[in-house]
C-alpha cells in the first residue's frame, strides 16, 4: 500500500493472559497478536497478511488492561474510530477486548513512539488464594513487611542500570542495548485487607524486569535479602543477577503513554 | 460406620464455576462435588466411596463464595478444624478452595438444616465487557433504570408463591413441593461505575429462581415489562412463567446460614 492509500490506527487492548502464550505471534497461533490478526483478516475488504504491531511483548500468563498496537488498513474501507471495537470484538474470544481505536498519523509507531509504560503487579497475602484470584494474583503466604516493600521501592526508583533485573531472551535477534532505564515511580497500595498492588512507571522495561523487581522486593520484605544485597543489585558489579522472579499471573500492563503529538484530535 | 466412630465435618467452599458442570456429581466426574470426593479419597485412611453432601446444587457456570457441605470421617483419623483446608486444597484445582472446616454434631445436615441462603448476582453495564469479568458478570448493554430495579425488588420481597420464577428440573426424583418462599431481602448496590450487584436472601430458592428473578427484574428495568405484568407474575394465575432467565455467569452463592445450635464452639 502507498501511504496515501492507507490509514494508521492505534488500538488499545485488554486481555486475560491465562489462555495465551503471550502477546507475540508464535507458530502455535495461540497468542494475543495471532488472535487479533485472525480477527482482522475476517473483516470485509481487509488485505491478507495484515499485521498488528504491539508496544512490546508480554509473556505467557501476563495480563493487559491497556496494551497498545497499531495497524495500517486500506483507506477505502472507510472505517471510523467507533467502528473498530465492535467489529473486532465480535471476532475475538471474550478474554481479548479492543477497548478503543484512534486514527493516527503514519509517524506513530506503537513500539518506537512509547514515552512511558505502567505495569501493576497484584499480590495476595494469605494462605488460601480465593478461586476468583487464581491466575490473576501472585500468592505470598506468611509474613510481608509492607514498610520494607516501600523502602525497597525508594531505593529502586530513579535512573539506574537495571541489568541485574533483566532476563536473557531466548532469541539473539537484537544486538545488546543499554540496560539503563528511568524508573519514575513505584507506588505500593493496599486496596483490600489481603491485597497489595505494586505499580511501576518507567520510560522502558527490560525483559522480565518488573517480575524480577517484584521478586526481589518481596524477598527483601520477607527479610530474606538485606539492604546491602539489594543496593549491590542496583549499583553493583557486572554479572550480578537477582535470583528472584515473581510469577506471570500477578502482572498487568496497564498503560502505554505516547507524546502529545500522537494524541487524537 | 457407627455414630461413635465418626466425626461430622462442615466445610465452607468457594469455587469459580466456569470449568465445572455445576456442584452435583455427574457421570463426567467434572463437578465440584466430584473433585471434592476425589480429593478426599486421596487423604490417608479415608474410606473409599466417602460422600460430601452439599447445601444444594449450583448449575454449570454458577460460582460460590460460601457453599457449605458436610461429610463423615472416621474419628480415628484425628483430623482438626485447621488441618482440613490445607489437606484438601493441596489435592484440589486452584478454582476450588476449602475455606473453613468445623466439627459439628451428626444432627447437622448441610441441606436439611439450612435456615437461609444468600446469592449475589453481578451485572456489568456497558458495551465492552472487560476480559477479567468474562464468565463472572452478566453483561447488560444499553439502558437500565436502577430505580426501576429497586422498585421491582420491593415488589418481589416477602412471602410469595414463586412458581412463576421456577424452572422444571430434568429429573423427577422429587415429588412436587410447596413453591412458597420468603424472600427476606433484595438489595441493589452499585459498587463501581459500570457494576450492579443484586443480593437475594431467602429461606430457600426454587430451581433457577435467582436467575429468573434477575432476568425478570432486568426486563422491567429496561422498560420491556410493565408493573402490571410483573405483579401478575408474583400473584397471578397458575401456569404463568417468566420468559426471562439471566445467564449463570453472574451468579454467586455467597452464604448459607444455619441455626445457632450448629455454631461451632
Amino acid at each position: 500500500m502507498h501511504a496515501e492509500d492507507k490509514q494508521r490506527w492505534k488500538l488499545t487492548i485488554a486481555y486475560d493472559g491465562q489462555p495465551y502464550e503471550g502477546w507475540q505471534s508464535q507458530p502455535s497461533g495461540n497468542t494475543v497478536q495471532d488472535h487479533l490478526e485472525r480477527a482482522l483478516i475476517q473483516m470485509n475488504g481487509m488485505p491478507p497478511g495484515i499485521r498488528v504491531h504491539g508496544s512490546g511483548r508480554t509473556d505467557a500468563g501476563v495480563h493487559a488492561e491497556g496494551q497498545v498496537a497499531h495497524l495500517d488498513a486500506p483507506s477505502s474501507l472507510s472505517l471510523t474510530e467507533a467502528s473498530w471495537p465492535p467489529a473486532l470484538n465480535a471476532r475475538l474470544p471474550p478474554s481479548i477486548r479492543v477497548l478503543k481505536s484512534e486514527a493516527v498519523s503514519t509517524s506513530f509507531h506503537a513500539r518506537f513512539s512509547v514515552v512511558e509504560k505502567t505495569y501493576v503487579y497484584k499480590v495476595f497475602l494469605g494462605n488460601i488464594l480465593p478461586p476468583m484470584l487464581a491466575g490473576r494474583y501472585a500468592q505470598v503466604p506468611g509474613f510481608l513487611d509492607l514498610q520494607a516493600l516501600s523502602r525497597a521501592a525508594r531505593l529502586l526508583e530513579g535512573r539506574h542500570d537495571f541489568r541485574s533485573f533483566a532476563a536473557e531472551r531466548g532469541s539473539r535477534s537484537h544486538p545488546p542495548r543499554s540496560t539503563v532505564r528511568t524508573l519514575r515511580e513505584i507506588s505500593i497500595t493496599h486496596p483490600a485487607g489481603n491485597e497489595v498492588y505494586m505499580r511501576f512507571t518507567a520510560d522502558g522495561f527490560l525483559y522480565r524486569m518488573v517480575r524480577m523487581l517484584v521478586g526481589t522486593m518481596i524477598k527483601f520484605a520477607q527479610g530474606r535479602l538485606s539492604e546491602d544485597e539489594l543496593k549491590k543489585l542496583i549499583e553493583g558489579p557486572p554479572g550480578l543477577k537477582t535470583s528472584a522472579c515473581a510469577p506471570a499471573a500477578g502482572l498487568y500492563l496497564t498503560e502505554v503513554r505516547y507524546g502529545k503529538e500522537f494524541q487524537s484530535a
